[in-house]
């Protein structure tokens, strides 16, 4: 990423596909939102929530789609997309990642059989096993501790104390943040006569290129076979992936997201914030979840699911939830109403005839 | 904090404004439970539950409400509010850090431009980045790394292992326990073409004066803007606030509780463990929502929430829970019952006419 | 552990107790699945599921009960609990812990006053606090904080960047996975005029042999008193548990269950993923909780509890979660609808009379 402190806007629309609307000579060296942005600054427009502050912008220049340019006071870069245009933008306007060191830290302890790019950068009291491969561009944060035979794709970025376990296999161009835990065993225990003894948990962790994963996440290896996160998933904060899960590519998972071993999860889903899967289940591509829902069985039809209860004033919510207790109760009077009132109705026919 | 070993308690009347019963000059060291305290330690009754440990106990003192102090067989100290008393009293007995060292330690890896003040103590294998500012008797633990340009504030605690991204901002007497990660991008991705992209995230993390933060919480950094927590927030464990969110001050939240983007949380709230609020929303001052609560809307009045079905056996909760799944179709029955009988009634009422 | 490279079956049958049934004199040097293990691994038949792979199974030797042994068509060991029995074998065949070094790792930075054994392997840049003691066999991963006081069976391994606050006990035979944190303060505030105060958290944490904690759980110290977990308990990923909590011998927590402060878990339970249990309850021995649910009162018997709603298609849930803010309404309609029925009938039958 040779990010350069600021840009033309006609540079940007070069490099994103843009076109440009306006002055294509000025110049831009950061984003902003779109009340906030002053004329050096670049801002977009994709939420119509937003349009209403379009008239009275400051910015150097806003992102937006063709219908909204007529409408611009200023500078545009028109893009059908301008959310992706924007992403694109804003990564070269973003300063540059600042763990970056040159090589390796003197404080990194690396194991003699461990092969490290020299465009890798490693930093302060990081902790590297045997065997571990470490691709060009990689950057390690302090304090992160790389398993032995673990293997990192080029240009791969972890934050500062992340932990992977042996045999991890990172692709290329994925960001895994601080306190993410890869590899970790998974839960298994068998019971003999009442104790539980652990299951060695011999399989591996392979994630594939452009993956994110979010602080705290943790992601457990194989019992036998591999845990498997294809490309371009994105996974956010304090998310866990049990034992053999398999997450299908461009797959996105919002915080707190469980999901319990075994399950594979298809690709292009979107699964809402502190959802659960349980285990051994399949969910098929395409597939949304709202957050907090409980999905215990396999979901073959793309399609938007739901579950849980809306929230209310506890008062309320404690004479309906009372009344869960007893729906199915509630259900047989309702049928037995049902069959009172239609013999009543066939008895007055009865009389009518 | 010039903690003592020991105190008399005309010395702790004097320091929290209790009025000593019975004798003053007795010294408590320590603090303990109304049914395991020795007479060289200080407890309290705050809860009505534990009324009845009162005349058996064998404390050095109690500290307690006047309503309480004719029933006491030891020495007093009493006080309108016992448990804040006891909160105040519990600091000034505590135990001096443990993690204190004086000054900084020497394998700790501080960069040129960061200022630190004389008064802190940095621990071992402490990463601080460039242009960092550390300010007087902040203590922070072994492993932790802090980004550049962060700052922290006057007599700041960090346990170990705390991760501060770049440029957070901490105020003063602020505790950040182990495995906290501060500053962690926003989830934010652009979908072009059915890819996800990075939306890089530039905003800021600013944390109010007096805020705890729990073990392994991760608060986000804003996309554009910051994620704000105001003064005295409280945060437990395993919290998840995420980019852009505003906490306002004196707002206690509980473990496992999740803060999707932009919501808005206002002042004087309590939100029980494993709430999740969805993200864009609002929730007004004074606000005490139940534990495992799932708020998808703004709340604008004061007041008490909840959402969730209690539990049950599980064979009655699996009919009541197939029975939720049809609800809809058993209240249109309903409907249609009442329609039925209300006809039957108005029949039977032009018969007797 | 003397873990070899490679046992014969004779030798794994003398050591687990299995019969051997075939040739006792061939090799095996990995566990592998029913379906994929090759002629030098060993498998298992445990789930009937798998039944179906038994025949064509390429495995130098099958792990089986009895009654599977007829249709094996290869070396099998026989056991009336095949899943223990490979619990153990692969333990023996497991590689060895790839974080063990010999001794204390000359990074590591151990207070003067602790006491490690000699046979204890202390990895990269831990850190040791004063009179802790570190018995036979500890192995502790590189990055680990140990605090002050802490003591560490024998046995015990601490995965990298673990982080154990001051005064943590810990028995012989623990696992515990990277990035969980032990002992920090619960969550414990005084409020006094709208202004929280931390009340001291002085407890401490006590772990019984041969537990295992999963990768980011955090246990808090006690109040007053001490957090107890009992002996042989499971804990998996990013579990929370409060002050003075304490867990029964042999019980089993799945991930994301959060127990709040001084509720008692009995023996031999078993609590599904994401489950939360209230503050100051009970759950007797021999309890099973199914995944999200919501425990909020102590529960007396042992048996299988459940709660939450089954996901559905969006549009079926909202109308049915629409239904449930009306639940006691409903259930008021009906009982009015039977009322008027009743009135009806005894009317219709007044006529017939």
């Amino acid at each position: 990423m040779s990010n350069q402190s600021s840009y033309t806007l006609d540079e940007l629309a070069a490099l994103t596909g843009a076109a440009v609307h306006g002055n294509g000579d000025i110049f831009v060296k950061e984003v902003a939102t779109i009340n906030h942005a002053k004329s050096d600054q670049i801002t977009f427009l994709a939420n119509p929530l937003y349009r209403k502050h379009l008239a009275t912008t400051q910015a150097g220049a806003v992102i937006l789609s063709p219908t909204d340019v007529a409408a611009c006071p200023t500078n545009a870069l028109i893009s059908p997309n301008p959310y992706a245009t924007y992403a694109h933008i804003a990564q070269l306007l973003a300063p540059p990642n600042t763990y970056t060191v040159v090589g390796i830290h003197p404080t990194a302890i690396i194991a003699k059989t461990a092969t490290i790019a020299e465009s890798a950068s490693i930093g302060a009291y990081v902790v590297i096993g045997d065997n571990a491969v470490i691709e060009n561009d990689v950057i390690i944060g302090a304090g992160s501790v790389i398993g032995a035979e673990c293997s990192i794709g080029a240009q791969t970025l972890l934050h500062p104390n992340v932990t992977l376990y042996a045999r991890v296999k990172l692709g290329q161009h994925i960001i895994i943040h601080s306190g993410a835990i890869i590899g970790s065993d998974g839960f298994g225990f068998a019971n003999e006569r009442g104790r539980w003894i652990k299951v060695p948990q011999v399989g591996a962790v392979i994630i594939g290129d452009e993956v994110e994963i979010g602080a705290n996440t943790t992601i457990d290896r194989g019992a036998l076979g591999d845990t498997i996160i294809e490309e371009n998933v994105k996974i956010d904060n304090q998310v866990q992936i049990a034992h053999n899960v398999s997450i299908g590519a461009h797959t996105v998972i919002a915080g707190f997201v469980g999901i319990a071993g075994s399950t594979r999860v298809g690709r292009y889903c979107m699964i809402g914030g502190a959802t659960c899967l349980s285990g051994h289940i399949e969910v098929c591509d395409k597939v949304v979840i709202s957050g907090m829902a409980m999905i215990t069985s396999s979901i073959t039809q793309p399609g938007f699911y739901s579950s849980g209860t809306g929230f209310d004033n506890n008062a309320r919510w404690k004479k309906n939830a009372a009344r869960f207790k007893r729906l199915d109760e509630l259900a047989r009077r309702v049928h037995q109403l049902e069959r009172v009132i239609t013999q009543m109705t066939e008895k007055s026919l009865e009389k009518a005839e």
